[in-house]
């Protein structure tokens, strides 16, 4: 919404809906509001400025003007346009929230009122990233923002489609500022796209791909600036033979990577009780807010994984219970997706092969039914995507 | 809440309540909101620049974060001070009105959240200017803006007072751009203050006053930086001696007055059913939405005054319905306002004889029980409120 070129981009989309006949649903976030959820246009980032303390519910309160100064942009567009369009807030919406001011969660959707104005032929705009208490209090969605909005009102209306749009053309096999013949997903599977989101990939937060993949309401993750089809997130369904097709075509759908993660290594001994040690050390990790990933408990040691920032007061933590912590600062975690990988036996033998004959050292795997994932040394992350990529022939 | 040194001056207001052992409850304007309720910081009067044809709705909705965005703003300040505040939106402090948007009437207050807000030892900061209808609609409150909101809520918790603070350091006698000795009035009642404010004092809007009035809750008009006592806004009260005070050391309270007004002397001619063709008269200039004022009916004619650039369109429609009309324009109304006026004779002649002394041609006049107006032509409108404020002895 911030400049007259992309209101129109936005407004041709949505011209096209109403002329194929549809009734469109549209979010809209605040200007400026990208990664982090609560950085927006300079105006309510000045204040912001102003108010360093302020507490989480009147923070919440002022974040949620962002989306609506946008959405009141976007109502005078398209009315100028000749549209009938309508802003709702979050709440107005039907977009209820627990009270986790900051980070809350969509409780349910009562989508009353956006079915009433679409019935009077209205184009309805919702504030995105924004919601309502039981009690009339704004929150605001924190992680998966407005693109959570999208699919939670997408499965209250039984939506044919939710349509995310982005600043890329969608989802890609691996970030193309890596890997030079990356290309861009023609369909994805839910659980492929989440696991790829999870590992890095930064285009769509799982939060908003669960909510869709509840009621089968396929996703398309599109380019605003563009008229490139995107990629379809749909669900494997085996009567529909779309996931047959996702499934029998390809075992590797995407390689995710995430850099500057710590690996600690903490001796535990034979000690009795060993169980109940790892456990208290997971614990004072979540007491003290610190992410914990790529656990793996060995019989004398438990290894895990932390961002190389909390790194210091992790291992501080461990000492503190009395624990000396083996430490592998600056690693990178590799991730190959694919629904595929399930029925497919040798894939991580492929896997080890190809990053061994590339001198990649793994420091440490893991592995579910759709994704594998291995540790490295930052310095071998983008031989090892560019070295996965090529094997599993994703640019083909 | 634009600048530190207002925000200093506001929070040190509210700590001297707080050490006074009062539980304040804050009514908010958003930054730049003055005269022009649409008016605001350049941030959102920028995105109204870009949204030209808002509608009404969406505007009250956009303009409605306006007061948010001070109102967190406040919350800051004060809690960096060590206060607990909490920010409440117009509809979440039990502000319900009606429906019409840009001018909406508060129809009730529901103080339920104030008051367990307050019970909890918080101080309460409220977003003035709006509220929220039945359904959840956001509405914001037009005319009286903020200062309905204040005289609402205290009527609604039935406080001890309502403090309006201003850019002025209180109610004048007259306009001290025109009368040099005018001074701040100690105390005036409900009845006067609506009445200048009607006559052109821009101090408080009536409505605001009406509200405070019903509960008989005095209202204070205050400078926000000064610690100057101010005007106290009181009712008449015979038992309590305040009323009887105002009503028996004078007569005549202050001088008001609206400038660029014309005068139209429609002659109706001695024709039957007269009283219908008046109703037919102010019936349209109604429906063409054109305030009028100073109503005359005479026998052969009907006089009334309008602003001064509708007057075109009134003719034009007077025109159409046949009929011709005598215009004076350019006129300026300028009133005399007194509790005391009522009970004493001779009021209108002294006002006559002064004027006439100091040749002001009265081209109309009209009275009711607290207030005598004088129509005059503008060129005369100073001298007339000078003659006046010193005939009176309003500078003593």
């Amino acid at each position: 919404m911030a400049t007259a070129d992309r209101r129109t981009q936005v407004t041709s989309k949505v011209s096209e809906a109403v002329q194929n006949g549809y009734s469109p649903v549209i979010v809209v976030s605040a200007i400026g509001r990208s990664g982090d959820p609560y950085a927006t246009d300079t105006f309510l980032g000045m204040v912001k400025e102003i108010c360093p303390d302020l507490p989480k519910r009147e923070l919440d309160l002022l974040m949620s003007c962002g989306e609506v100064i946008s959405g009141a942009i976007l109502v005078s567009t398209l009315n100028s346009l000749g549209f009938e369009a309508i802003l709702l807030t979050g709440g107005q919406a039907g977009i209820i929230t627990d009270k986790e001011f900051g980070d809350a969660r969509i409780v349910r959707v009562e989508p009353g009122a956006i079915l009433e104005q679409l019935a009077k032929g209205k184009v309805v705009i919702v504030a995105g990233f924004q919601g309502m208490t039981e009690d009339g209090q704004i929150t605001t969605l924190g992680r998966g923002g407005s693109d959570t909005t999208a699919s939670a009102i997408g499965v209250a209306l039984e939506a044919e489609a939710i349509d995310i749009y982005t600043d890329v053309e969608g989802i890609m096999t691996a970030d193309p500022r890596i890997v030079e013949d990356a290309r861009i997903l023609d369909i994805v599977t839910y659980n492929e796209i989440c696991q790829m989101a999870y590992q890095g990939a930064k285009v769509i937060h799982p939060r908003a791909v669960e909510i869709a993949m509840q009621r089968n309401i396929p996703l398309r993750i599109k380019s605003t600036f563009s008229d490139a089809p995107g990629t379809l997130v749909t669900n494997m369904h085996p009567e529909r033979g779309v996931g047959t097709d996702i499934t029998t075509d390809r075992i590797i759908t995407g390689i995710a990577h995430t850099p500057n993660v710590t690996q600690l290594r903490v001796l535990t001994g034979d000690i009795q009780d060993k169980l109940l040690t790892d456990k208290r050390i997971f614990k004072a990790m979540a007491l003290a807010d610190i992410s914990v990933d790529f656990i793996s408990v060995q019989p004398e040691a438990v290894l895990y994984t932390v961002r190389d920032e909390v790194a210091p007061k992790a291992i501080k933590i461990l000492q503190n219970m009395g624990f000396e912590a083996g430490v592998v600062p600056s690693c990178a975690k590799v991730s190959i997706v694919g629904a595929g990988i399930a029925g497919v036996p040798g894939v991580m033998a492929d896997m080890v092969e190809a990053l061994s004959d590339a001198a990649v050292t793994i420091l440490q795997s893991a592995d579910s039914h759709t994704t594998i994932w291995v540790l490295v040394h930052k310095e071998d992350m983008v031989t090892a995507v560019q070295t996965l990529h090529q094997k599993f022939q994703l640019g083909i």
